[in-house]
């Protein structure tokens, strides 16, 4: 289908392309757009309606949206503006170059123009950030019937109309009405005789993750913004914490993963933003074996009287890792979604032992069983390993549990304590272990 | 607020607290009840008017679920059943044990059982699971007039009214038409006039990360389900589909951190259980581990000769590890929000061979500084853990990068491929290279 439109662009049929094009939705259009060269790409978002080429120009990537800003008439800018809703053009506007923004507020009205330059100063992120301002106002004095005429004659540029707004006269937030509330009543019931009034709502400098938490614990598809005064501002949408979820679900993969966490895609990152992105936390992780390094020095002469010790080490401390790496994503996973709280460490700390008593005794058993009766081991050694790997499993999984909690109460992100970190901080450990009781078990001093 | 009602139950001042409660969302005092003595909890419940009651008990935990059904006449039992949003029903017996559903089964009408037991047959993680059978349906021929008449009707017992679908008189999906559009459009037009045909839908049998990315992607509210002759057989609404993006996402967590994935609650889950989810993966890492074990001990006579080169090891496979699993995690949740696929392999490999001479450089440099300036290590030795941290930082990077998608290509889940599988990996590669460079460097042969 996209390749038979791109073909008929390419020989220039634009009729029927056009018509084949007006067949899809919106979304589909931007993305085959995205896909064309960039002059067909113009050609064909000319000739669309404009109604639909509005929509398309919310779904381009910002290169296209430049592009087709800096193509097109101060007319043509001055409608796509005044029709998108209002949070889509804040997204845009943020995207763009100074330049460009300066094109778009020209073709902007001036009332407007204001309105732009508030929300472009709400920190990243925030509940301002986020929200739009076409939502449907209603007072507590209308009847049901004066509010879906009201909604009729002015629902159509609002983003939702599904939660309408009551306010009193000093857009104080008295209460919400949905629409479905409006639908099933009696046309001549009152407004206030149908809002609910507990309403939830959050502040403008609110942060994103919060407000998806409130929306996933209530099942919202909108949410109230409010200022200081608990006047109405916005409203935050279903569609755009959906988005939220998912960024802050990137955030906390990155995070995990020891790289400062990215909005950007993959593929259009840059080489150096991507290296610049990592080598931080590489470094200090380097910086940091350091320390493990230095216990294997301590322990030299204990490596050079039986080298074969050497060939456990990475056994040792991977199994040490990956133990302690399972324990922390459980609970920063956890801490994550509001199922773990910082009360919680005891019963962490109680049920990790439990765990890795049994997960440690399993693995240990398995590998003197092959170390002793397979490979032939001398007993002391392979001792030595299973005892260690107990002793290893236990620790990382205490380790694991409780960094995460421990990083929350000091106010840091639980998600700079997963794998990489715990990994450095069991491979010390676990060498240390594996040594003294080496040590002990070898009879070497 | 809650321990007030906690005590004001406590002190048997049964009206009060009622009143205290009836003020609540019934999403909080679900969570009041959970938090209060079963027997309290159980009066508390009995107290509220039937309507919230019903909502009241959909937000509960299953075991709280459990109990008060046991408690509970066969009459509450059958009204809680039809107020019940069909979904959310659903949802409660997949998790009760035969013999609740048993005594649920007896309370509702015969009708209601049959479809009961067709959706519970519907896989996990379907279209089918997911799907609400309560939804409005119009004709092409209703005016807007009779359709507003109807939804005003009907509309309360539905989950969702703010997308009506227009089906024919074989149920086969025509249409739909956003409520909206409905209160917007003149009294007359017909359904048909202003109804949107090329409808997006899908089928019970398909995958709930599928329909969770058409959510994202055209920003629904709701989402059509039909069956093979594409008849109408419910709908799916955002609400679920956000706990479902968040499942999504637990379960690639907890597989990149080598565990079988897990819907429980961390807190919630046995001992047991927990252990089972673990041990299978530490096992198979730790016996691969032997590999790098087999590594070391075919090097051992580098490293009699040489013992200071074991301090470095940690710090060499410890690098690699994480350098890998940057990589890996990238490329990871990149094709888990579909900005990468199969074939970005080798613009992939093209960026990650780039990072990773820039991140290995700096490593590089920043290490031999330490170590031959500070530490005044021999410059031989300095020399070889610097090029074997350049030489195992590419590697790490370019494993990491490629193996989720190969992984992908194999139609294995990529999230298999993190941190846990690419360390155990590189620490093996990573000793190879580093003890290869000392025999070179060093002239041990």
């Amino acid at each position: 289908m996209k390749d038979y439109i791109i073909e008929l662009m390419n020989t220039k049929k634009y009729a029927q392309a056009r018509k084949e094009v007006l067949e899809m939705n919106s979304v589909d259009i931007a993305e085959l757009l995205e896909e064309m060269d960039t002059n067909n790409a113009l050609i064909l978002f000319r000739m669309l309606p404009k109604d639909i080429a509005v929509e398309v120009f919310a779904n381009l990537s910002n290169e296209n949206q430049m592009y087709i800003i800096n193509a097109i008439t101060d007319k043509e800018i001055s409608y796509i503006m005044d029709e998108l809703f209002f949070d889509d053009m804040i997204d845009i506007l943020e995207e763009m170059p100074a330049i460009i923004v300066k094109k778009i507020l020209k073709n902007t009205k001036e009332e407007e123009r204001k309105l732009i330059n508030q929300f472009l100063n709400y920190p990243a992120n925030s509940a301002g950030s986020l929200m739009t301002i076409e939502y449907v106002g209603l007072k507590k004095e209308m009847t049901v019937k004066q509010a879906m005429e009201y909604i009729k004659k002015i629902g159509i540029d609002k983003e939702t109309i599904y939660t309408c707004y009551v306010m009193n006269e000093n857009r104080i937030l008295e209460g919400i009405v949905s629409l479905r509330k409006l639908v099933v009543s009696d046309d001549d019931k009152t407004i206030e005789e149908i809002m609910d009034t507990g309403v939830i709502y959050v502040n403008t400098f609110d942060d994103q993750e919060e407000i998806a938490h409130l929306f996933k614990k209530y099942d919202f598809i909108a949410l109230p913004v409010v200022d200081k005064e608990e006047r109405l501002l916005g409203i935050i949408t279903i569609d755009d914490i959906v988005d939220v979820i998912e960024e802050e679900n990137t955030e906390d993969f990155h995070k995990m993963a020891a790289m400062e966490p990215s909005e950007e895609e993959y593929l259009e990152t840059s080489v150096l933003t991507l290296a610049r992105k990592r080598i931080l936390w590489l470094l200090a992780l380097m910086i940091s074996a350091i320390f493990t390094g230095s216990i294997i020095h301590k322990f030299e002469d204990v490596l050079t009287s039986v080298v074969a010790l050497a060939a456990f080490m990475p056994m040792i401390m991977g199994t040490g890792g990956n133990a302690g790496a399972q324990s922390a994503t459980l609970i920063i996973r956890g801490m994550a979604l509001e199922e773990i709280d910082l009360n919680d460490i005891l019963k962490v700390i109680w049920k990790e032992l439990r765990v890795s008593c049994i997960v440690g005794i399993i693995l240990s058993l398995v590998n003197f069983i092959r170390l002793y009766y397979f490979q032939h081991v001398d007993i002391r050694i392979a001792a030595t390993v299973c005892l260690s790997l107990i002793v290893v499993v236990i620790i990382a999984k205490l380790v694991g549990g409780t960094l995460p909690i421990i990083a929350k109460t000091l106010k840091l992100d639980p998600a700079i304590m997963a794998s990489p970190m715990i990994t450095t901080i069991v491979d010390a450990v676990s060498l240390f272990v594996y040594f003294s009781i080496a040590t002990k078990f070898l009879g070497i001093a």
